[in-house]
């Protein structure tokens, strides 16, 4: 039985203490909300995140941070991307001793351009930080909290820290964790494959069909792994539950909030109305930004990525921007795919 | 203006008749059923296949295959594979010149194990066979024939001849057409992926949710990829629109029969009832009987093949098969991708 804390009380970070829960853990719930936790204590539910659900009793919700690191040897990160630096420099004067940090989150920090496993090496100071460890793939929170069956990665350089993690989560029942070494990879896919769930979104509120969207993941699963490996992930990370997997449950199901943004926005709807009917982070829009700047300082081209970013940020007519995809002038199929391998070798 | 004819007035033989109309094309469209063949000359309608659409006066119904046939240059083959070596034989005694054909159905014959140019080529005299290719990837016939934006890839050793079916039907306006030299692969990923449309329908009428999906078509494209990389095909071909895009739109539409028939299967219907509701052809099954032969052949494992085969042809319950496939013990993801590239180097 370990003792870990997951901070972050929204819905990937509850189900997640669910799972350590059901695994006999203690688990700490970090939530910066008094009123959230205090639901947590008092009636074992959180209904905004996870509503109709019933939290296991050895979830303990805290809104003191202090208090809930306190001793603890394994932290979760589940907040949003946008708001990690601030938790991880919060949490510094707290720490006592080494820990171990697994984040959930999938983001790149724009302008700086940084994964977050690179935020967080760099916000912890040496001698408090045992290890990084990135928990992704194919996972919406809903399901996970109904002990849906679920397959997820568990990525580090330290394949140790990563089997640590492995250990923690794994469940014979309903949740299964595999390893993967190629941190680069694990966090990219999971980062990018937001902004092309937008474009899901986006498509179908257009009105088109399948058929499109189909050709939108499959070209989206493309310039993802051409950007990956050129900043030296290993291709077939993208061909894996970060992958693939993660592309494919983000951007076919109505959880999720990345798609649901696209939807609206692909309605007619405008960026700022969109997000604020959301209520809740969408990844995604940030992650474009990022995404953008790192294809030019790198080189490479995304299409996709492009076109998502002038919809949200330059007010391009979503119609117009996704016809400019289907009328690109590539003839021969492969020629798009096999710029991978011309790019991982020059 | 070329003169075609399309053999198969099914759903999918229709949509493409109705594409090459659009695209300024006289159209034969044959079918054996007399009365289906008089729907579509006098009302202009083919209401069993695609209910509520108006075809172009420019298709013209036959249901005699030597008329139909007569005076063409270009043949595009739409009947269920289990039906192929018979029409191709029909039609050998009234060919009088060499044609080039084009098929778009998707499956492996089983016994034999041959792909469907394989067939054609073998059933075809020389001195009447101009080139054969393959026209695939992700399209729902309902959504070409409401001229939704879909993107297909014709396929053939001779690149020619893909170009000439690439100019054939690429329209501007909805339908886009890529070219690809790996006919092995793009006839494999459209074949097998119906066995893992099958897994996903029936992990969805088990009640299971997105995310066991999502890790059913990851796992399903990496054993696809295992076998037709052993085979012969490039691997990056499953990465494009008739591997990923077409598994992806059919484990996750509601259009998809293979899905529907898994859905059933996995809801507790037997096989035979199944295929009785259905009414039309459910590729996938007779596939899973072939792919299952060729992995034994090749010596390639493929669990989630092994578990629809035990379920469709061994009476195995889904519940049984599917949680089979989430307690395999393998702990390092990539292991089972890597497979693909130790394989094809041996």
């Amino acid at each position: 039985m370990g003792r870990c804390t997951v901070l972050g009380a929204g819905s990937w970070g509850t189900a997640l203490a669910i799972v350590l829960a059901d695994n006999g853990h203690e688990v700490r719930l970090w939530g910066h909300r008094a009123d959230q936790i205090e639901e947590i204590n008092e009636k074992h539910t959180n209904d905004k995140y996870l509503p109709g659900i019933q939290l296991p009793d050895a979830i303990c919700g805290y809104y003191q941070l202090d208090k809930a690191i306190e001793g603890m040897d394994i932290i979760i990160l589940a907040v949003p991307t946008g708001a990690i630096r601030e938790v991880l420099q919060k949490m510094v004067p707290f720490l006592t001793k080494r820990v171990l940090i697994c984040h959930v989150s999938k983001g790149i920090e724009p302008n700086t351009l940084k994964r977050i496993s690179e935020m967080i090496i760099e916000e912890i100071p040496e001698q408090f930080l045992e290890d990084v460890v990135v928990l992704s793939g194919p996972s919406h929170a809903e399901e996970v909290s109904k002990r849906l069956p679920t397959t997820v990665t568990a990525s580090s350089t330290n394949i140790l820290a990563a089997e640590k993690i492995q250990e923690l989560f794994n469940n014979q029942n309903y949740f299964r964790v595999y390893t993967n070494p190629d941190v680069i990879g694990v966090e990219l896919g999971g980062a990018l494959k937001n902004i092309i769930a937008l474009g899901a979104g986006i498509s179908d509120g257009l009105g088109y069909g399948d058929n499109a969207k189909a050709a939108l993941i499959t070209r989206g699963l493309a310039e993802i792994a051409r950007l990956g490996t050129k900043m030296g992930a290993n291709p077939l990370t993208f061909a894996g539950l970060t992958g693939i997997g993660d592309l494919v449950v983000t951007c076919t199901s109505v959880h999720s909030r990345n798609w649901r943004a696209g939807n609206l926005l692909g309605k007619g709807h405008k960026l700022d109305e969109v997000l604020k009917n959301m209520g809740m982070v969408v990844e995604g829009v940030r992650t474009t930004k990022a995404a953008y700047q790192l294809a030019k300082r790198e080189n490479i081209e995304m299409p996709i990525t492009n076109a998502i970013y002038n919809i949200l940020f330059n007010n391009f007519p979503p119609k117009h921007a996704v016809e400019g995809l289907m009328g690109r002038n590539k003839r021969q199929e492969l020629e798009d795919l096999y710029l991978i391998s011309k790019q991982s070798n020059g």
